[in-house]
């Protein structure tokens, strides 16, 4: 794979050939990166250091500290960034391999990685058999009242993650997440080949920053609306995500539980509100 | 949730409000429905039937069976489909459990399970600590020669996946994975929320139809080549894999290793051959 680039950035750029119609002539082409990742805690347990393996996950190079603490958000594993002394990548320079360790004080329930068994970035409800168990992971409760969006701010929200989304535009090969104040006006965005890989470094970087949680957030995702997606935004606090694509069943099922507003198909001046529509004013 | 219908279906329909401009109404739109499958496995050890979990992943209801026996071998658990003798829901009619039995000859190495630790479907790596460990799984090799398609026969497969794509038509929530002869005629056509789900419900009937290697086969995904779609074509022996958006950087580098035949962007007449280039002709 000699024509392979440093593979720790974002984008590699390979030779292709590139056909139109029946013609087919040589080329180049630029690629979204993707590697694994593997993400250990490292956590006392009567009072001697351990360190387990967490998840593995298919993720582009860069903001992996972001991604591990967004990931440990999500399952409800930390609530503020205090409990985190440090995130470190472990073994060879490659840095395909990092350890979040826990300050010692605290009680992490190592027990809980049995019910994580099968946590992967991609799957949220891994080891859990219900919806309902999204709730015992303690997500803080969003505030129903004293935050509302006029239609006309949603419709300006594609366009402003789209300017911000380098390797996208590059490699149109990337799933995005974007995060705006109440104004419209855009505070970050992250990209990452993995599904959900974007908005747990999103969410991780609030984290680390100590913003959680994000109940004056609007969120906007590029594709679609997932149970696993939502249940993140459930552990952020974000009462409003909204989603270039379709949402599934499950996912407008747990926005109804949570009292998150859940709009999809944001596009071309047009939307859908699927739960708690009162904060979408004309 | 009064307002969802039957769970066990691949369609709901619920009430939204539509936004168009400043304007707000009601309405109705249907949803791709989204429920977690937990996939175990029943085999022998010592003489004596054994269970274990292996995944549980948010999936499209429906078809479930081949979704586990598609996972089964991009695993690598089983080759034939006479070692399966039973797939089977468990637990209450709701039907979220299956379970696969194999034939108690199967020598089921479950050890092999402690690699497979962290394995959902939207995680192929699980376990594994690189790009090498694909080739421990024993892929059948795919000729190299023998096998060729006309671009012109490339350009008609999307218009023929997206006719036979009922749920994706009415929702446009689902990922999807098409099956296509070496004169591109449509074969089979699968559907999911999850972003693997509908390539592992594919290639699970051909496999219980005992049809594999699919050594004279077209696979066309609708959306991204991720790694882990990759890696299940590479398990089926499939020589040419189209997408219609990007391949990701190792998806390519895998491609490039099985010598299959990788295109992207595959899209208005025009697209771009990644790897083992020999098999599209003028």
């Amino acid at each position: 794979m000699g024509s392979l680039q440093n593979s720790h950035e974002s984008i590699e750029e390979v030779p292709v050939r590139k056909v139109l119609g029946s013609a087919i002539a040589g080329g180049r082409e630029l690629l979204a990166v993707e590697e694994p990742l593997e993400i250990r805690i490292g956590y006392h347990f009567k009072g001697r250091p351990q360190a387990r393996s967490l998840s593995i996950t298919m993720r582009t190079p860069g903001n992996d500290a972001e991604l591990a603490a967004g990931f440990l958000v999500g399952e409800g594993m930390v609530r503020d960034p205090s409990e985190i002394v440090a995130i470190r990548h472990l073994g060879p320079a490659a840095g395909n391999e990092l350890q979040v360790d826990l300050h010692p004080s605290v009680d992490f329930d190592a027990t809980r990685l049995d019910r994580h068994f099968y946590t992967t970035s991609s799957c949220g409800v891994c080891g859990k058999t219900s919806l309902e168990a999204i709730e015992t992971q303690g997500a803080p409760a969003i505030p129903l009242e004293g935050f509302t969006v006029e239609t006309r701010l949603i419709h300006n929200l594609p366009d402003l993650a789209r300017g911000a989304q380098p390797v996208f535009t590059q490699t149109g090969g990337l799933h995005a997440a974007a995060l705006f104040d109440e104004n419209g006006n855009l505070l970050d965005v992250r990209e990452d080949v993995g599904r959900h890989n974007g908005l747990d470094k999103l969410i991780g970087r609030q984290f680390l920053d100590a913003a959680l949680p994000l109940h004056r957030r609007i969120l906007l995702v590029s594709g679609r609306a997932s149970f696993e997606l939502l249940q993140k935004a459930v552990m952020a606090g974000i009462p409003v995500v909204a989603a270039i694509g379709a949402p599934s069943s499950l996912a407008v099922e747990l926005a109804n539980r949570a009292h998150i507003t859940l709009l999809g198909f944001v596009r071309q001046n047009q939307f859908n509100i699927y739960s708690a529509p009162w904060r979408i004013v004309s």
